[in-house]
């Protein structure tokens, strides 16, 4: 994978330029994308821009508005598609001097139908989804940086299954305007990088917040919670071997481990996602639905079939019981400074009409937490299998910090 | 003005049909457009729907996207934008049977630099903003309906000055997905209309939320806290008098009146409105400004020129001592039914120069809870004077039911 830290690192250096960089993500695009399909659309050619990240080639999901290139959502609804206006997290890209290398592709409005990329790892396992194209593009090693949206999972599963490191930060950190809603509550963008140490390095950049730039944590020391989100079923064997070596290795580096309960609040939070997320999606594509339920997918359409009878009423008490889930995760992690869970149920799916599931990833998600995927492991298939590490609600830098200490005590794995 | 329940209800007796009162309304919009200047574009004809709003012409905000007609955002940087699709608040107007009878002017973006929207009851007046259409086709009789925002006091400021009712609910619980974003903490939607009466109709039949439809409250023996926001500075006598006289009003109905100290909380969170809204704005119109400046008007421009500068430390700060705000806010509205403030600082000013002061609203903005405006009085102009009533998170069904148990006291004035 290419390392956005380091490229920038020789630009600053004068070993390279920004325009030669930029010129080798597209050529490497040019190379990979026949295979990968990680691309929906891209510009003719890469402008260097001025800033920290000037040099950096960076893809953005297609659900998220570029003035200059189409924004189709995934879907033939938005088929020539061209929004009037930059979103905020495409002119923050730009104001730290990254280039859009184009537009990634999306399961359509980043729901579960799958999308056309292939996985770099296995071009018939399936990439994950919704951010299906920049894990992918990140992944196959054609750019640095990446841009994805989370409502379910939509950030950390597809990155786990890829192999790339990846954020989705404390809700609304990155500003979600000219972004397609799915569900407002839910809602949140995130960045697929190498390793945690450039994530840490371009957020910090794109939002403006040295203090997230963080040094890597010695675990010596630290207390780290595991949590098997048994609420959510059983892991395959693959992420349970993931959390098992993230045990070893942090136990070896003097952290403490404390196994968390499954709390009645969290669990309950759990199972609020879908009710939530039902009824803010039936208003978020009322209009895709009510004019054009032909043109979607099967599995979104179905969705919005049932979407349909959510009432004010369950919506109510699912923004109820999130709300008691926040403030028993508030207390929870406390105790802890991190917690560390499974990123994924196990390897990518062996197929490419599933997007895999976001059952470990919901209940973080709906909290507004933060989250940072690394692969630890090689599964059965060979594929890369992640933890994720999770933190209290605007406690991005612990999550970082934690990832970044992580990755010095292994062999990249991605 | 048009009453959108007594609307209905001829029509549900047979008396008219929805088609007679959708050209009702075009014929009044017709006649008095010339002098008003509410609508930016409006559609060749208004078709029926069909629900509890069918025959109910609305005015919808022209920075909320419509796929049928134009959304100008008040800016010619937006002149000949059409969007894709509608945004959730139409979706749901036309769900519930209403027909949209055309864009109403707003400010540049929700901004301070006025529209060109004149007030119905003194045509060199002030009508207030942003929403200065949605609040003067109300006002002069056009429509029954129309449908706002408010980032500051652009729904209850305008619909004072104007003397029409409006109720900004509590925070989101009007979708915003499609509404083009100015501070996203901080935008709300909300309607204007005839009477409270109307708003609890429309209200609830547009959110499917039936108990929105509450019963007018007997003020007798209900707890009404007097809030005067000393932090917001002294209103001119004609707002005071407003409350006066809803004083005299309750205590002859027989309701304790409790007033209500500055707290210091509640005066921080007042002050935090500012840098909260200024990162936020920064973001939300980062490709106007960068690419078209030039094209923004004098009051936004020098807004963003200032902004730009808006950092993370101090938004964070704002977000913390809104959260505070909000706990004491709620704290608070437990000892009392409803607080009742002024509306604006009094009537509208006698110029077209300026949209007005919303320094009454802003607080109840920040703090998301619902407020509803009547007006009461007449000023030394002959303009309407306005009282809100506001109440805790949630809790829009207490603004509706104490709103239209004063309406019942009062003779009409807007």
């Amino acid at each position: 994978m290419l390392s956005a830290r380091e490229t920038a690192g020789r630009i600053a250096a004068g070993e390279t330029t920004a325009a030669i960089e930029l010129a080798r993500s597209a050529a490497l695009i040019d190379e990979l994308e026949p295979k990968i399909r990680a691309f929906a659309s891209r510009p003719g050619e890469l402008a260097a821009g001025t800033g920290p990240l000037a040099g950096i080639a960076c893809g953005v999901k297609d659900i998220i508005d570029t003035a200059d290139l189409p924004t189709r959502m995934g879907s033939p609804i938005y088929e020539r598609w061209r929004p009037r206006a930059d979103a905020s997290i495409v002119m923050a890209l730009k104001a730290a001097g990254a280039t859009v290398a184009g537009k990634t592709h999306t399961t359509a409005f980043a729901f579960l139908d799958p999308a056309p990329t292939r996985n770099p790892h296995d071009l018939t396992a399936s990439p994950g989804g919704s951010s299906a194209g920049s894990a992918a593009a990140v992944a196959a090693g054609m750019i640095p940086l990446a841009v994805g949206t989370q409502t379910g999972g939509s950030v950390i599963r597809p990155a786990a299954y890829c192999g790339a490191a990846a954020i989705k930060p404390s809700y609304a950190l990155l500003p979600t305007v000219g972004v397609k809603a799915f569900s407002w509550s839910l809602d949140t963008l995130g960045l697929m990088a190498a390793s945690a140490d450039d994530l840490s390095f371009a957020l910090a950049a794109i939002i403006g917040r040295a203090e997230l730039d963080a040094s890597a944590a010695n675990l010596k020391g630290l207390r780290i919670g595991l949590h098997r989100q048994g609420f959510a079923g059983a892991p395959e064997p693959a992420s349970e071997l993931a959390l098992q070596h993230f045990r070893k290795l942090a136990t070896e580096a003097d952290a403490t481990l404390v196994e968390l309960a499954d709390e009645a609040a969290l669990a309950e939070a759990f199972h609020a996602h879908g009710p939530l997320q039902d009824y803010e999606a039936k208003h978020a594509l009322a209009w895709e639905y009510a004019e054009h339920r032909d043109l979607l997918p099967p599995k979104l359409r179905a969705y919005l079939d049932t979407a349909k009878a959510a009432t004010a009423e369950s919506y109510d008490e699912a923004r109820r019981v999130s709300r008691e889930g926040r403030r028993a995760a508030h207390t929870a992690f406390r105790e802890v400074d991190v917690v560390v869970s499974y990123a994924a149920p196990g390897e990518a799916p062996d197929t490419l009409e599933s997007t895999g599931d976001s059952r470990f990833n919901r209940l973080w998600t709906l909290l507004g937490v933060p989250c940072v995927t690394v692969p630890l492991i090689r599964g059965p298939r060979g594929l890369p299998v992640s933890i994720q590490i999770i933190a209290g609600f605007g406690h991005d830098e612990s999550v970082i910090a934690v990832a970044k200490g992580l990755e010095k005590l292994v062999a990249p794995v991605g």
